[in-house]
């Protein structure tokens, strides 16, 4: 791995969605000549929501400059909104950084440390309006582009994200071996993983009660971000 | 979770390819009273194939009686057809399991313990041949249920195989919410994730490959289970 040429860096931090994390690790660890790293604040095992530990390969301090760098969510994020050390390295690494992504609510990181300001993007769908107090323009995607700035939807679009990634950067065949490798032919038993399709009931009870959880911390961060 | 009326058991493993593991263990953990327990050999961090590890929650010795137990695939599972711990504790755990389940190749797992024999199976299409060395009768399906058995294909497939034991268990309803939650609405941008739509001699090749690497350990564990 020392002698790589392209880094990707994925960021792990206390209580974050863990197959935001690891559904784009295990496509990205296929890109030939890419060594995949693990970036936290302190070498200490994270907690994912699943109530096991990744661990981190690398500190904040110590991590390579990324090609990409991404952003996995979950409800950890909306702890690290004003979390200095958290929002200066996805700053300094997005200087560098040919690509800055994230999967799920990980945009609402990249939108506290000023990242996506004026671009669109997207999030989870649960999460989504409150996008925009951050200046960002919410779009309902399963990924967005504006730019470098590859934003995907609720966690397991990473896969896709990442396999559209993988598309771009090393071409068709490349990514149907990989898909092949994986064997991502995915059948769904039952069909609705799009908000589109689901209970407006429940889809409304659903933005309201993520909204009363999460608003204060992002009205917060985002009146730091722009006072 | 110590009031947890049921236990997952996912083992884990040196080498195991982690989406296997993460994939199912995202869906199971949004499961209603349920305790989700990593265990392996020892507490040690168990490096996976994308480089980083994750940490066990419990030792086999200490592991809950599971009322499901998994098994994810990966190299690593064939290093370990004749680790006498790894298949001594899968067939306790199978004793008392109302399912007992594997994603990938973790089906020569189960099946080098003993405990697919006779069984319709599947496995990873590039090593599913092979189960028929241990008397499994190999089934290319994404998932294939024998009895309380239940395995499931390559990687992503283990994804599928969780929401349609969520079905079972919990009712369309609950696997719904679920689905949502996670937004899994998969989108591929590439189509070949399949097996049956791969180029014919790339299939060839990559069985034929596999075979010259694993068939040996594969063989002397058979021998071993039915001399």
């Amino acid at each position: 791995m020392a002698n790589s040429s392209r880094a990707i860096v994925l960021v792990a931090f206390p209580n974050m969605t863990q197959l935001d994390f690891t559904g784009p690790a295990q496509v990205f660890a296929m890109w030939p000549e890419t060594s995949v790293v693990v970036a936290a604040k302190t070498m200490d095992p994270v907690v994912t929501d699943c109530g096991w530990a990744i661990v981190p390969t690398v500190t904040f301090e110590d991590a390579p400059q990324a090609d990409l760098l991404m952003v996995p969510g979950g409800d950890g994020t909306f702890d690290l909104l004003e979390d200095e050390p958290t929002l200066a390295f996805l700053r300094r690494q997005a200087l560098g950084a040919r690509l800055v992504t994230s999967v799920c609510t990980g945009s609402f990181l990249l939108a506290a440390a000023g990242l996506l300001t004026g671009k669109r993007a997207t999030s989870h769908w649960a999460s989504l309006p409150m996008l925009a107090e951050f200046g960002v323009i919410p779009v309902s995607e399963r990924v967005v582009r504006d730019g470098d700035r590859v934003t995907s939807a609720g966690v397991t679009s990473g896969i896709d994200f990442a396999f559209e990634l993988t598309l771009d950067e090393f071409g068709r065949e490349a990514a149907e071996a990989i898909q092949l490798s994986l064997e991502y032919d995915p059948a769904p038993p039952v069909n609705r993983g799009n908000v589109a399709l689901a209970d407006p009931a429940f889809v409304a009870a659903t933005l309201a009660a993520k909204r009363a959880d999460r608003f204060e911390r992002v009205r917060r961060a985002a009146d730091r971000l722009a006072p």
